[in-house]
């Protein structure tokens, strides 16, 4: 039997670049969960002694302070800042992108429009590099638009990780009721790429290990999207719950995995199921 | 019976200050016909001695010219400034408005993208304005923007009498595959507005009558709006076409009138309706 990896799978761009920045600054903290996988967390403090502080509170006057791919609001980094704590950016690319545009049109004079969700940690930051706050609004949906008071110069965002065809309907909205629109298109793509590449390979596999949290949403997803093609496809959180029966007469064994799963733990599945096969 | 005339008809507000320009210059040619009406094209040159140019070639060093609501390309204005005409421009300000971004978006380096058709005066004026022709671009359809060399910057505007749901279409295909979209949304709503109101007064009226040409395809739009909410309504060019025998019984007879119809022509036909009252 082989075993082949999806072309995307498990962390994006953004997490394994965070990642590395913070192994290389040991001894830092976090401010705030670097991802939401605790064997990740214990793996970071154990192997690079890297902290984890939930508030501004925990955060020491010489504190080396990793900022994650979310991004933080302008006004706290002024904090840090202000306290001379060494700032270690690990802030999305994908992110600062939103940020900055939110930032530059807001001085030029545009309202702006955000879509996502207000209490999301990545729209706390964008929001707040509007430089006129009364004149910047997060929206989920089209009909939150319509009590706005949007001047007619509108600049819109997006949300990294929302859908392209939701950012559509507020984009329509907009475009039929104000003179200019400028529509910068701020989705990454890296949440789709793993579910293009997993179904491109549960297509040709005969069974499917997808490996993540029993209640990680985009790890249900990836597994749904498997079954449609490869029946005998698996959810497993690691390599315990492998069943040697699962890998009787089969030619092809896909792997995929979750946004939040650590190549180490897709590995150790990969090994333990090379040692099945003898 | 009681007349009602629809809240908006006939020529729109470009076309109704471009007559006056041309009323308030006596003895001027106009560089293209003002409207698709020769009753209208008739009364200009009877009352006001109005010329008509049907290409630069009929234009004579010493004539004053007047641009119609459509505007003309820029390459052509150069022409009839270096002839040292005097130029009265009439084009209309929701056409200027296009022009000016083109020019604008070309200088700052971004693709231009113009919705509508090439064969248009209107377009053929809108995209001359762009700095460099190389990057502007004239769509119908969202699949002719496939091939396209757009940059990722892109700055798209409208021809002003373009459906605002197909606009959307070349929107939302250009979002998705750009990092930038300033859309202008250059749309006029004239036609909308006419149809509007006749369907309004179409609802309160038992006998329509809809004025204007028998090929025009806004007047045959406007007659079969009328019908849905008024069986007797009727599409007329003149009010010599009037029969009493419609009137015969109706307590409110509203009127609408094509996007190329002249006011006085609607003035006669509610004239002899008045006198058939009697």
């Amino acid at each position: 039997m082989k075993i082949e990896l999806a072309s995307s799978y498990g962390f994006c761009f953004g997490v394994k670049r965070a990642i590395r920045i913070a192994e290389e600054h040991k001894g830092s903290k976090t401010y705030g969960p670097l991802i939401h996988n605790k064997d990740e967390i214990n793996r970071l403090k154990e192997g690079f002694n890297i902290g984890l502080a939930e508030s501004l509170n925990d955060i020491d006057a010489d504190d080396s302070v990793v900022i994650r791919t979310h991004g933080i609001p302008k006004h706290e980094l002024a904090v840090l800042n202000k306290q001379n704590n060494k700032v270690i950016d690990a802030t999305c690319p994908y992110v600062t992108t939103p940020q900055q545009i939110v930032e530059k049109m807001s001085e030029e004079g545009y309202s702006i429009v955000i879509f996502g969700d207000k209490n999301h940690p990545e729209i706390k930051g964008v929001v707040s590099y509007a430089v006129n706050p009364k004149d910047a609004f997060i929206v989920l949906e089209s009909d939150e638009l319509e009590d706005l008071p949007l001047s007619s110069k509108v600049a819109l965002v997006s949300q990294t990780t929302r859908k392209p065809e939701d950012f559509l309907k507020i984009v329509n909205a907009l475009i039929l009721t104000r003179k200019e629109v400028r529509v910068f298109n701020t989705i990454c793509n890296a949440t789709f790429e793993n579910q293009d590449a997993a179904a491109e390979l549960a297509k040709r596999a005969d069974v499917m290990i997808v490996i993540g949290g029993k209640h990680s949403s985009n790890t249900k997803q990836l597994h749904s999207i498997c079954k449609r093609d490869c029946e005998d496809s698996y959810l497993i959180e690691n390599e315990e719950e492998l069943d040697p029966s699962w890998f009787e007469g089969k030619k092809l064994c896909g792997i995929s995995a979750g946004a939040s799963t650590p190549d180490w733990v897709v590995q150790n599945v990969i090994n333990k199921i090379e040692s099945m096969k003898k």
